[in-house]
Formats: structure tokens, C-alpha cells, sequence
């Protein structure tokens, strides 16, 4: 089942350069463990923004909001969740 | 290059019914075209919504603006066009 | 799994008096049948508005997207659409 | 009599972690208080967001007020409140 | 109980002007009943606009549903409810 | 004169609570002689807000604006002020 | 007793365009009276726009209101009223 | 040239308070002058509000973006320019 | 002297094609006439819109009113008027 | 290929100065060499706004990506990007 999540990452000035290096890393750690795993199906750079537009495949919103809550920056995180079904023109299935 | 194309119809309630039925089968004959072709990569039902999320991959703004502009519903169609870069933590090539 | 619906009708005020109140009850009835069968869990009234709070029990996403399209005022409606989770404060199971 | 409550919680990034540890637990506990007295009569979460969508069954709009900013974490919430009428096509009393 | 509500007026310029006239006597004699037993507390007009500030004294939600929708230019209304609770500083009670 | 005043009170978490119970308390007796003087006429709690709806009763503009400036917690307040008129169909004067 | 009022004026296409310059006429004729009265005290427009801002100088939010219901074009104006007082850094006098 | 400036000052709590003294003089002597000058041709203060409805004369964009930048409380300010033209309706020369 | 305008086009469904056609073939010549005078001293097309982003270079705002509301299309315009500056870090003039 | 960007600089006034003005020296620097290559082809200031109006022209949304992210005060920038195309009337080519 899939879900268009749009993420903007606001972190304060005032952050600490280090521990928002490690942030990061984790992230892109954990990010591409889940897109191996195929629930994170896609994955896109907004153009001038930090910011991403995202697909997910899951089973049900539960586990959708465990993932997105397991970040390591959805602490700075602004999201935007969009449920999505199969549209009669595509011709992949979702 | 890709981009993600937010769509959405609004179709008055005064349009002829045929018009709008051979409109509609136009749109899907051509939007699965281009599916094919691979410039309209992927294509989802926003739920609840008369309305979709697209991936369109071009090559450059001005096949984008031609593409959009020939959709047989483009006249009923709201859009917002959001240009996509590469992420650096996706594990695929844009 | 639960989501929350928001409908407004908006119906046009050209709109044929009979034609509309076909529509009213067809929907009653709908509403009434899914109900019933569990799949719409709540319904309530907006006050002052032409508008409700409603909340869907579904398997998935395309099953919503079917649903609230077969909506005989669904034309008429703008909907929005939010995915619910299980709260971790909540004595009662979704 | 019920109302809709939609809250959003923002707590600052400085906050005492100890802190707000112990407000989220205190939180759990009114919260559940108020849903076994009945009172807190839905709670859900929204899918990705430290947001949660509540019904509230109050006597008055007074009773009401006096439940929301006795919430622990209330000065950290931004809150939209709905008040909600019997709908004429539901099946079940409100 | 309380409820501030703010009713702006939108009648389409192709309305017939017999019809409005009367539809504006009826909203007048209701309005004026509904004050006159204390229903409709306070009525203001919004200075250069079709649109009044109101409050209501109702027993419940479901009583003040069934007012505004029965007012004869509710069509043609858009309404904005506030729910209202005693101020703590106020020296009257509401 | 009549105004609508809407004060939406945001005081910094930061704040030291004595300086701020200090405020609130002058801006209580503030109000209050202001309401027996007739020129706060009504003070009304928004359910789940720190937030009032005021009606004021001057004599000008400038009166209005002195007024407002001059209560203690006005640094921390965020005003929409909306000028009132007689309503044709009130069957009380301003 | 100043306000500023920024008028927007939409006429629709299909309105009768002998009908339309007649009430521009009125319109002209009759803003430049209240201009030489001095209740109309400025009037600019809006470069691009088919709106104004204006200063009008009345008594009180009772003429204002009749003034502006007056305008022959006010059923095709949207309009936005701001009340101003003396600043405190200017030369002129209100 | 005219051009409509809407000012809102927006000083953070935690200035210190002798500076602030000094940039508000620093504005009113400057504001002061401009008016002399005629370049400020009008301020007017919003009621309720930290904001100023201010009308500049000035001979080209260039100029006015020199005088608003200069303002001593510019770096906080948020700032609305219009520019406007001659009103057919108007019997004065802008 | 520069101004940026965004000028969005909505010509309605209803509208007599031939009669669109006219005018968006005068509103090109014409468009073309004010690029060859550098009045109108950039033009492009929004990606995916019926809109443009334009440059005017004008002696002053009255000159830009009277260019852009001779524009045949005018009627079925929205427009966003922006001036512009001289930028410190442009290494050419405006 | 031709894209609008709208930058916005909203630096806090807590920064440290010597710092903010090495950020604009450089800034200014790599603007500069930007526009020499003819890569950041049109730069202007918005009136009034610490903000700009430019014109790049890349050869795909990665490099515009890259160029935007590189900017020295990128950190305090919020950016709002326009993809653009040739316009039909527009006498010059992108």
C-alpha cells in the first residue's frame, strides 16, 4: 500500500555541529535500509530545498507512522502524508 | 530529469457528458502512451481525490511545458510542477 | 485500518430540486449500508456547516478510494483525507 | 455533546528532557482517566505527526474548556476545536 | 452555552430579485424572533461587507445545528462557528 | 462605537513565571475596570484557546488604540480588530 | 476618523456592458462627490489591478458602512477595512 | 511616484530594552524628516497593531528600496510595497 | 525602471473560440510590439501553466498600469506586480 | 534551460556580525562569478525585501540543485524555484 510523504528538515542554527553530522548519517543509514527492504520505494530531492518527496509500500498506517516516528531527524521534521491507490490509467500496478 | 506533476481535474458539472467520456478515454490512450515511451514514469490516485501524482522524465522544461499542455484534460486540470534532483542517500539513479 | 474523512457538499444552486433529493437519499441509504457493514464507523454532523466528520474502517487504500467515489453526492463533495494510527494513550484498540 | 479536538504538540527542541518526560507521562494518565470516565471518547494518532484527532463528550462548551487546558502538555498544543451536531443519516445516536 | 458564529452572505448576481426580497423579509422575521426569545443574542454588522458577528445562546450543539440551518438565506450563507466559555476576567457570566 | 477585537495571547515558554502571574494579574483588574466603565462590553473565552473575543465600546479610533496598547499583556497579544455597525434587522441598538 | 479601504471590483463576463458603464458612470460621479465632501479623502489605484486603496474620513463605523453600501458597484466589490489612528512620528494631524 | 508601505514591527522579547529606546528615536527623528522632505507623504497607525499604513513619494524604485532599507527598525520589519497609479476617478494628481 | 508581473490567464469554458482566438493573436502581436520598443523586456512561459513571468521596463507606475490593462487578454487576467531594484551584488545595470 | 528562483534572506539577529559579513562577502563573490559564466543569468532586488528575483540557466535540475545548495548563505535562504519554457509570443529564445 502506498503513501507520497513529503519531508522538510528544519534544524536550528543553534544545533550542534557534531551531533547533527551523526543525525545525518544515521538517517542515510537507516534510509537505505529501508528503501533495500522496499518500503521506502522512492526517494527524491526537492530542487533548492532540503527537502524530499518520498514513496512508501506498506502494510497498513501503522507501520507507516512507526517508520516515519523512527527517523533519526523526524525530530526536525515537517511531514506531509498522502495515501495513494491504484489509478485506472497506470499501467503498473502499484 | 524528472519532476513530480500534481494534477487535478475539475471538470464542470455543465460539461456534456459524451465530450467528457471521449476526453477521458483520449487522456488514458495518451497517458499510457507516454508511459510506455517512459517519460511518464509513474502515475498514482491521490485517495478520495480526482486527482493524481505523476513522475514525468524529460528532457528539459520546455518537452515538460509541451507534454503537460497536450494532456486531452489539460484544460480541467489544476497543476503544480516540482522539480526533482537526485537525493544523495537513494540507493537508485534518478 | 482508520481514516478520517472530511466531506463538504457543495451543490450547486442551478442544480434540478428532484434530481438533488434522489441524490440525498441514495446516499442515506449508502450511508446506512456501509455503516452496517462496519466500513464507515462514524458519522457526525459539522455544526452549522454542510459537512461532516466521518471515519473509515478499510483493508487498504484502494478500498477508501472505491468507497468514497461510489458516494452518489461524491461529485458534489470536497473531501480530505487523513490516515489514522493507533495512539499509544488510547485504552481502546483502533 | 460532542466536539471534535484536533491537537498538534510542539515542544522545543531545549526543552529539559527529564522534563517533558514527566508531562508526557502525566498526560497518559489523565488522558486515559478521561476516556474510562467517558469523557475522551476517541483518540487517535495522525500518521506521521506528533498530532493526534479526538472526540470529546462534554455537557457544555464550559466542561469542555476546563478538560483541555487541564491537559498536561496543554502549553505545548496548538488545538482546533469542532463542535459536532447528530448527523441525520447515521445510524448510531450521538 | 455560547457560540459566536459569522455568517457571510453570497447571492449570486442571476438570482431573481423577487425571490431575494422575500427570502431577506423571512431571514428578518426569523432573526428577530430568534432575538426577541433570547436565542440570538447579539447581532452586528461587519462594516463594508455583506456579513454579520453573532452570538447565540443555546441549550446544545444539536439545537444551534438546527437554528442556523433553518435560516432562509442559510443557502446562501457561509458560517464560521466559534464555541465560547465563561472569561475568567469577565464580570458578567455568560 | 462597537469593535470586535479577537486576542490571541502568546507568551514565551521562557518567560519567568512570577513576571508573567505579575501581567496576567494587572491585566485582570485592568479589564475589568474597563468592562464596569462600559467600554469592554463584552469579554468571551474561546473554547480550548488562550484566546478571548472582545466587543468595545469607543468613542473613536484613536480611543480604541490607546486602549488596546495600554493592557499589560498587549506585548505578548496578537489582535484582529473588525469595526462593527448597527445591523438592519437587530432589534437592539449599538 | 480615518479608515483605509482596499476595494477589489469583479464584474462578471457575461454582465451587459451598456449596463456595466452606466454603473461606472454612477460609480465616478458619485465617488468624486463624496471626494469633494472630503469623506473620500484619498484614492490610488492599485497599478495592474482592477482595485484601490482608499482613506476615507467619517464620523464614525455607521457612515462608513452606509457610505460604502452606497457604492454603486458594491455588489461586484470585495472589500478589506482597516481603522487607523494618529501615529505617534507623524507631522500631520489625522 | 506613489507606493503604499505596510510596516509591521516585529522586536524579539529578549532586546535589550535601552537599544530599542534609541533605534525608536533614531525611526521618528528619520520618519520625520522624510515627511518634511515630502517623500513620506502619509502614516497612519493601524488601530490595535504595531503597524503603520504609510503612502512614499519618490522618483524611482531604486529610491525607495534606498529610503525603506535605511530605516533605523528595518531589520525588524515586514515590509508590503503597492505601487500605485493615478485613479481615473480621482480628483486629485497623485 | 523594472517591475516583474506574473500574469495568470483564466478564460472561461463558456468563451466563443473564435473570439479567444482574436484575442490571443492581438495579445501577441501587441506583446510583441511592447518587446520591440523594451518595454516589455522579458517574457517566459510557467512550466505547465497558462501563465508567464514578464520583465517591464516603464518610465514609471502609471506607464505600467496603462501598458498592462491594454492588453487584449487583460479581462481574463490575474496579476502579480512586483518592483525591482537594483541588486549590490548584479554585475549588470537594470 | 531557464529557471526563476526566488530567494528570501532571513538571517537571525543573533547571529554574529563579523560572521554574517564574511558570508555576504562571499555571497557576493560566487554570485558574481556565477553571473560571469553566465549561469545565474538575471539577478534583482525585490523593493523593500531582503530578498531577490533571479534567472538561471542550467543544464538540468542536478546542477541547479548543486549551484543553489552552494550559495554561502544558503542556511538562511528560503527559496521558492519556477521552471520556465520558451514562451510562443516571446521574441527571444531562452
Amino acid at each position: 500500500m502506498l503513501f507520497m510523504v513529503e519531508m522538510t528538515v528544519r534544524i536550528p542554527h543553534s544545533a550542534d555541529p557534531q551531533a547533527v553530522d551523526k543525525l545525518k548519517a544515521d538517517e542515510k543509514a537507516f534510509s537505505q535500509q529501508l528503501q533495500r527492504e522496499g518500503k521506502w520505494r522512492h526517494l527524491w530531492r526537492v530542487v533548492g530545498q532540503y527537502a524530499n518527496v518520498s514513496i512508501f509500500d506498506v502494510k497498513d498506517n501503522d507501520e507507516l507512522h512507526t517508520l516515519l516516528t523512527s527517523l533519526p531527524l523526524y525530530p526536525y521534521m515537517e511531514m506531509k502524508v498522502t495515501p495513494l491507490a491504484q489509478h485506472g490509467s497506470a499501467i503498473a500496478q502499484n
